[in-house]
C-alpha cells in the first residue's frame, strides 16, 4: 500500500519537476530571454510538454491510481493521502481522455486563429475573425465530447478551471448579482463624478516600482523566496513553495497601476507560498482553482489595497514619495480616486462596480455558443444590445467590442467566469475574516497583515488543492460561494464614495 | 537509412532540450533564483539529468547507433552525418560505461569533499581535506577503470575535456613551454615594475558595465541572441545557438576586470553563436572541447583586448568615459598598466605571462596522482617547491597553495590542462589568421572586427564538435597544437613592454 502511493508520488514528482522547469523557461521567455531565442524556446517547452504528459498519462500511472483508489475507497477522506489519490486521479482521467492528435490539431487551428485574431483587432473587423472562430467552437465541442454527458456541456469546459463547479451554480450566483450591480453603476451614474487627474500626472518609474515592492513586503509576500521583474503583462508564477515569483509592469500613462498589479500579483504569490510545504512536487500544490486564486489577488488588490484604512497607513508614505504629485491632496479624495467608477469598453480597464458585468456577458454568449443556441454572425450586435443593458455604454465598433479579448482565439472557452468568482469569493472571505479577527481594520491602519494573512494561511492557502473550490469555501466561511457578500460590499463602499 | 537517423535525431535532440532546460535552470540559479528556491532547484535539476542520461543511454540508441556505425564505416568520413554518428557513439560509449551507482557515490564524496575543502582553505590546513582527496582520487581511479587501457590511464581524464587528445601529447608540447616561459619572467623580474595605480581606483559600477557591454557589441557579440546579467562568477551559457548568455561581476577593488571578462566572456559566446544552426539539436551543437573554448575567450580577451591596436581605438573612449580617473595618463602607459607582469601565488589572479606556469604545475600533479607516484601527503610541500621554481614566489600557507583552487574537492581531475591549451592555441590561431586577414591590426585599431570574427566562423565555429580539437586546429593553422606559436607571442609583446 505504502509501495504504490510512494511510487505515485515519485512519477508525479518528476512530472512536477518537468511543469517547474517549463514554468521558468516560461518566465524567462516573458522577462529576459533575448529575441532570438524564441523558436528554440518553443521547442523546449514543447519537448518538456510532452514528456510530462507522457509520464503522467502512462499505463504505469493508471494502474497504480486504479489500486490506490480502491484502497482508499473506505479511508478517511479528509486525510491527505485519500485527497493526493482523489487529484491525481481526477487529473489522469482528463489528461487520458484527450488524444494526443486533438491537442496538436488545437494547437494548429488556435495559432490560426490568433494570428486572424489580431489581424480582425486592427481592422477592427469581426468577419476576419469569424471562420476561426466557428473552427475554435467546433474543436471546442469535440473536446467535450470525449468527456462524459454532464448536466450541461458547459459544465465540462468549468471544470478545467473550477473543479467541481456546474454551470447551473455559476448562473445562480450570477442571476442573483446582475440586476444589484446593474442598480447600483446606474445610481452611480446620477453622481457628480469624481476628480483623479493627480494620480495621471508623470510619475517616476523607480520610485513607483520600489513603492509597489514596499508594499507587498509589508503583506507579507517573502522576498527570500520570490521577486518582482518586469514583462509585458503582470503575472504569478511558482516552481516551487519557496520559488514564488511575479512579474509587473509600468505605463506612463496609468502610473500607479503599477502599485495595484503588485498588490495583485502579491495575492497570487502568498497564496502559492502558503500552500503546505509537504504537497510539494503532489498533485496537492499549488491553488485549489482560478476563482479561488483569483479571490487571494483581487482581496490584497481590492478589498485591502484600495480601502480607506490600508491608505490611512500608506498614503502619507505615497505623498512622501511623491510629494508635489499629491500636493493639497487629501487622503479622501485620494482614496475616491481610486476607487472611481466609470462605465467603460474594456474589460481589463474596468473598475470594480462594472468588472463583474463583462464577465457576465462574456459568460453567457459562451454558454450560449457552446449550446449552438447563438448565431456567431450576429455575435458583435449581441455584444454591444448587452453592454448598452448592462454597463451603459456601446462599443463604436468591433475592435472595441467583441475582438477585445484575446481568449477565445486559442480556444479557451469556460476561463472568464473565474475573474468574477474569484471577486465574489473574496468578498465571502472578506465579510468572514472580519469577524475572526478582531480590530482587522485598526491593524490594516498600521500596516500590519499578520493577522489577515494569518487567517487566509490557515483557512485556505495551506490546503492547495486538496478541497474543491466550493469544499474550501464552505469550509472557510459556512456557505458555498454566493453574491451576497460581494454585493454588500459593493453597495456599502460605493454608498459612502458616491453619497448614494 | 534515413529514417533510423531520423529517429536518433529525434531522441538526441529531445535530450539536448533537456540538457538547455537544465542550462537555462543552472544560469537563473546564479542570476536571479531567489534564496529560498535553490533546494527545489537542486531536485529539479536531478530530475532532467536524470531523464536526459536515461534517454540518451537507451537501448534503442545503442541499436540505433551499432546499425548506424556500421552504415556509415564507409561512408564520406567528412560529411556532417557521419561526424553525427561518430560524435554521438563516443558520448554514448562514455556515458553508458559510468554505472549510475558510480554517479551517485561520486556526487556523495565530493560533496562531502567540497565541505571539507571549504573549511581547509578557510584554516589554512590541508589536513581536514586529505582524507577526502585521497577518497576523490579513488573514485577518479575508478572511473578510468570503466574504459579500456589507454596508453596512460590520464588519458581517459583528458579525453573528456580535450576529446582524442593524448596525455602524452601534452606533456611534450608543456616541456617545450615550460623553460621558455620560466626564462621569459625572469628576464621581466629583472626589470623595473610598470605603474597600473591609476587602473585601480574606485569606477562606477554602471559605467564600467556599459562600457564592457560596449565593447562586446563591437567584437560582434549578438545582443539580439545574448544578454550579460550579474552573477557571482562571469561564464557563458547556451540554450540554443539564438541564446547564448555571458554574466559578468563587479569587483569594486579590481574595477576594470570586468571589462576583461566581458571580452572573455563575449570571446565563448561568439563561439557558440557561430556554430552551424543545422547542428541545433544534435551532437555536434556547441564547441569542439574546452581547449578550444578557451580559445577563443583567451583571444578576444588577450590577443585582442590586451593589444595595443585594439585600444588605439577604445582608449580615447575610455578616457572619455572616466576623464578623471585617466587624466594624464598616455595610451601606452594604460597599455603596459593592462599587461602588467607579478608573479603571484594565485592561478586565478595571474598575468599572461605566468598563467600557464601555474597550469604545468597542476597538470605535474595530477599525472602523479593518478599514476599512484606521489605521497598525498606532502602535496603542499611539493606545490610550494614548484611554485619557487616555476613561478618564483613560495605561498606562505596551504590556503595560498595547494588549496586554492575547488576542482580537485568534486573530482575535476584533467581539467586543468585545457586552459593553458587554450592559451596555445589562441596564439597558434592568431599567426593564421593574422596571415588570412591582411591588415587585421589596422582593422583592429578601426574597432572592426569583422575580419577576425568571419575568419573564426569559418575556420572554427561553424564547426561545432563536427572535429576532435587537434584536428580542427590542424585543419586551421596547418598543423596540431604546438607551444612555439604562443612562445613568440609572449616574448615579442613583454620584450616590447619591458624592453627586454
Amino acid at each position: 500500500m505504502g509501495a504504490k502511493l510512494d511510487r505515485l508520488k515519485e512519477i508525479l514528482g518528476e512530472v512536477a519537476d518537468l511543469n517547474s522547469a517549463a514554468g521558468l523557461l516560461s518566465w524567462d521567455q516573458q522577462t529576459y530571454m533575448p529575441e532570438g531565442g524564441s523558436q528554440a524556446r518553443g521547442q523546449h517547452l514543447a519537448t518538456l510538454g510532452k514528456l510530462a504528459h507522457s509520464k503522467a498519462t502512462s499505463d504505469e500511472v493508471g494502474k497504480l491510481l486504479e489500486d490506490l483508489k480502491a484502497e482508499y475507497a473506505n479511508a478517511d477522506t479528509g486525510s491527505d493521502e485519500a485527497a493526493l489519490v482523489r487529484v491525481a486521479a481526477r487529473d489522469y482521467d482528463k489528461a487520458v481522455r484527450v488524444p494526443a492528435e486533438f491537442v496538436a490539431e488545437q494547437a494548429i487551428v488556435s495559432t490560426a486563429a490568433f494570428e486572424a485574431w489580431t489581424q480582425a483587432r486592427a481592422k477592427s473587423d469581426f468577419r476576419i475573425f469569424l471562420p476561426h472562430l466557428e473552427k475554435v467552437l467546433a474543436l471546442v465541442r469535440k473536446y467535450i465530447s470525449f468527456f462524459p454527458p454532464a448536466d450541461h456541456p458547459y459544465d465540462t469546459l468549468l471544470d478545467d478551471y473550477e473543479p467541481g463547479m456546474k454551470t447551473a451554480e455559476v448562473q445562480a450566483i450570477f442571476s442573483a448579482l446582475r440586476p444589484k450591480q446593474v442598480e447600483l453603476i446606474r445610481a452611480i451614474a446620477a453622481r457628480p463624478q469624481v476628480n483623479d487627474k493627480f494620480l495621471l500626472r508623470k510619475y517616476d518609474e523607480h520610485k513607483v516600482w520600489a513603492f509597489s515592492a514596499d508594499i507587498t513586503r509589508t503583506f507579507g509576500y517573502d522576498w527570500s523566496r520570490g521577486r518582482m521583474d518586469k514583462a509585458p503583462h503582470p503575472f504569478e508564477t511558482s516552481f516551487s513553495v519557496n520559488d514564488v515569483r511575479i512579474t509587473n509592469r509600468f505605463e506612463a500613462d496609468k502610473p500607479l497601476t503599477t502599485i495595484f498589479s503588485a498588490m495583485h500579483e502579491s495575492g497570487h504569490a502568498m497564496y502559492e507560498q502558503g500552500v503546505n510545504p509537504s504537497y510539494e512536487r503532489t498533485s496537492l500544490a499549488h491553488g485549489a482553482s482560478l476563482g479561488v486564486h483569483e479571490s487571494q489577488s483581487r482581496m490584497w488588490e481590492n478589498l485591502v489595497g484600495r480601502s480607506l484604512p490600508f491608505w490611512e497607513y500608506f498614503y502619507p508614505k505615497l505623498k512622501k514619495a511623491f510629494p508635489s504629485h499629491l500636493d493639497g491632496v487629501g487622503l479622501k479624495s485620494f482614496y475616491k480616486a481610486i476607487n472611481k467608477v466609470e462605465p467603460s469598453l474594456i474589460r481589463v480597464n474596468a473598475d470594480e462596480a462594472t468588472y463583474n458585468l463583462h464577465i457576465m456577458l462574456r459568460l453567457e454568449l459562451e454558454i450560449a455558443m457552446v449550446e449552438g443556441k447563438v448565431d456567431l454572425n450576429v455575435l458583435p450586435e449581441i455584444w454591444k444590445d448587452r453592454m448598452r443593458e448592462y454597463v451603459g455604454v456601446v462599443p463604436p465598433n468591433d475592435a472595441l467590442g467583441v475582438l477585445q479579448d484575446v481568449h477565445w482565439s486559442y480556444g479557451s472557452i469556460g476561463y472568464f467566469s473565474t475573474y468574477a468568482l474569484g471577486n465574489l469569493i473574496s468578498a465571502q472571505l472578506w465579510e468572514r475574516v472580519t469577524r475572526d479577527v478582531r480590530g482587522l481594520d485598526d491593524q490594516i491602519r498600521k500596516g500590519k497583515f499578520e493577522g489577515l494573512l494569518n487567517w487566509l494561511r490557515e483557512n485556505v492557502h495551506r490546503h492547495g488543492r486538496k478541497y474543491e473550490p466550493q469544499d474550501l469555501v464552505l469550509k472557510a466561511t459556512g456557505s458555498k460561494i454566493t453574491a451576497e457578500p460581494y454585493i454588500r460590499y459593493l453597495t456599502s463602499k460605493y454608498s459612502d464614495i458616491y453619497g448614494l
